[in-house]
């Protein structure tokens, strides 16, 4: 099977997530912190040792900034919900903003009366920052920003729209789940202030993994409160981080095979992930071009994007080929809307959705040159009208 | 090494629950329900899967009925936190409560005006259904309980309760974290409208998994919004169920792992799990009786209890017991409040907490022995002056 779904959870995993979340379930499945014994101990050291990867990996102040959550919803929703808004505050956001930042937002237009603007591309695809500057108001507080379109790959310009936020006093709030783990983030260099993203995709490491990571105070809400093993005494939730924003007991197999997946990251070196990915989607954009039926979506140059493309084929429904790839030619792709609605409004594909291929690391030039063959083979048996 | 603390985390886990999570990173690490690929339906099969054991064994209306979560503490808080109450509204609780229900709660109490009872216990360490009866008023739209105390052990007689709430209309939610895999539960015949509980205690699975079972519709507002993979064009959460309350990518390895667990507890029996770790109670009960420094806290009938007993030394602190058991003893145990501040109020043990065992399916007469023999020799010690 060849897999080009990466954008929606990297696969296969490294054999070492496996193995980590395997010794984690056998050997200590004690509960993190909250016990008086060695087995317990562990699991809390394992935790804080994943807890410090991930710190260091992005950049955060200490490991007591960074939180995790079952996925990258979750962290978002903590960001958004969770944020101190008052009633007629702005958000500036994009057209590219998957449901996971732009149902939070709708939430809080309905129940704090904020507003946002969802900034548009322009017809490269690109969203300009001037257009984000232009959307900026006096009552803007936020950006919620896409780092990349999980339809079109592409990328906004981080330090440049932080320059703007820091020079704003804009509290710049960064969806990573399609960069984390290809591109070089440092939350202080690139003067993020809250960091989400999935540990499933290009991380490399398990479902059931979602991090944020806040540089700052805040004063965010803990949108869960409950056991923290800490200040039990206390009806409400407790000051200290990363407790705070933790209630419950910790998906320790979860966390220990994100921590595993980060090596491995590190290990094939994040600059080098990004140089293969980008050659593969070079040779498949410069492939596909040559189709006639074939309209790719999203920016042409593939400096400006992550290894995502989405594409139609003409009179070709996207979910039909999503199958025909899947069933005659084992080749995983997406299929839909890929639960980023503006996106496929602003770019006219909401009826029927685009299909797209994402590639990941361990993806080699052989499996893109198979799908062009596939896609060839379609489009001339669509144009013949074969099926 | 002796683990006596499954109130917190179960060890060791059945090898088919850390089999069923490797296989699920290693072989179909796609996004489940969110691709259109065998890798992807395989995924999302094996969830269904899942969901459907865990309604069965909980005798829930259906598969959609069952949502999973991290853990039980975010479980409780969807089932709290998203129910529609209105200013005035009165819960009923209980002083046994754990702080994954008495924190939002107080949040509720804060942030929306609602009041809440929690019921002391009898001079036994019973909630008596007569108690929470009479706190009952015009008001109380919710019962919030725990089925068993996690610092005690002590049940709640969860019928001659839903008898009460059926008849007034009240809901009753109900916190099973330290029953679920231990007594038999169906939602349906127990009359329990709400029901919450951790997979990684008595049902054996891996941490990271929690789930929250409706009954019926209760107009629960989702706690976290985001993508949900079906009408991804509505800028709001979806209709429906599942879907609705579990935005974003779900824990496959974590649930598929919940599953073997679930089927483990089928294999060894429910009713035979009960009467082993029963029997393994009295036995150390009977046994520390004997010993006249020791104080055992909560019901003494072992029918009223499950396999959960806290405890002190004249003169040790809790901290300092479970350390000696561990370091000198190998004895896994936990100390301090357990999460549960108003049970140490009530019992007037906040100060310095209590030690708590709490046994499993895999734990043996002998390992009891062990633990008495521990504790005689530890109570001897401190008696004598020698520490």
């Amino acid at each position: 099977m060849i897999y080009f779904d990466h954008a929606a959870s990297s696969y296969p995993k490294p054999k070492k997530v496996a193995e980590a979340m395997y010794k984690a379930v056998t050997e200590y499945s004690a509960n993190p912190g909250r016990g008086g014994h060695r087995l317990a101990e562990r699991a809390k050291g394992e935790i804080e040792q994943a807890r410090k990867k991930v710190a260091s990996f992005f950049g955060a102040p200490s490991s007591k900034h960074v939180w995790f959550y079952q996925n990258a919803s979750m962290a978002l929703n903590q960001a958004l919900l969770g944020f101190p808004f008052q009633e007629g505050d702005h958000v500036v956001a994009t057209q590219f903003e998957h449901n996971s930042v732009i149902r939070p937002l709708e939430k809080l237009v309905k129940e704090k009366q904020i507003s946002v603007t969802y900034v548009e591309p322009n017809e490269e695809g690109i969203i300009p920052v001037s257009a984000i500057e232009e959307a900026v108001t006096e009552k803007t507080v936020m950006f919620a920003l896409s780092h990349a379109s999980n339809v079109t790959g592409a990328i906004i310009p981080v330090r440049e729209i932080s320059e703007l936020t820091t020079k704003k006093g804009i509290v710049l709030l960064l969806d990573a789940s399609q960069t984390a783990g290809t591109i070089v983030i440092d939350i202080e260099k690139d003067g993020i202030d809250l960091l989400a993203f999935a540990g499933h995709k290009s991380l490399l490491g398990p479902q059931g993994t979602g991090v944020l990571i806040s540089k700052r105070d805040y004063r965010l809400s803990p949108l869960i409160v409950g056991g923290t093993g800490s200040n039990s005494e206390l009806l409400e939730q407790p000051d200290a981080w990363p407790d705070r924003y933790e209630a419950g007991t910790l998906n320790t197999p979860g966390i220990v095979g994100l921590h595993a997946g980060v090596v491995e990251v590190e290990r094939l070196g994040i600059e080098q992930i990004y140089l293969h990915e980008k050659e593969l989607l070079e040779h498949f954009i410069a492939e596909a071009k040559k189709l006639s039926s074939i309209k790719l979506y999203g920016p042409k140059d593939v400096g400006q994007k992550v290894a995502v493309c989405s594409f139609s084929i003409n009179g070709v429904s996207s979910h039909e080929l999503a199958m025909i790839l899947d069933e005659h030619y084992e080749i995983a792709v997406r299929a839909g809307m890929h639960c980023a609605p503006k996106a496929h409004q602003s770019m006219q594909t909401s009826e029927d959705g685009l299909v797209r291929v994402s590639f990941g690391p361990y993806n080699t030039i052989e499996e893109v040159e198979v799908l062009i063959k596939a896609l060839t083979e379609i489009s001339e048996a669509f144009l013949n009208g074969e099926e």
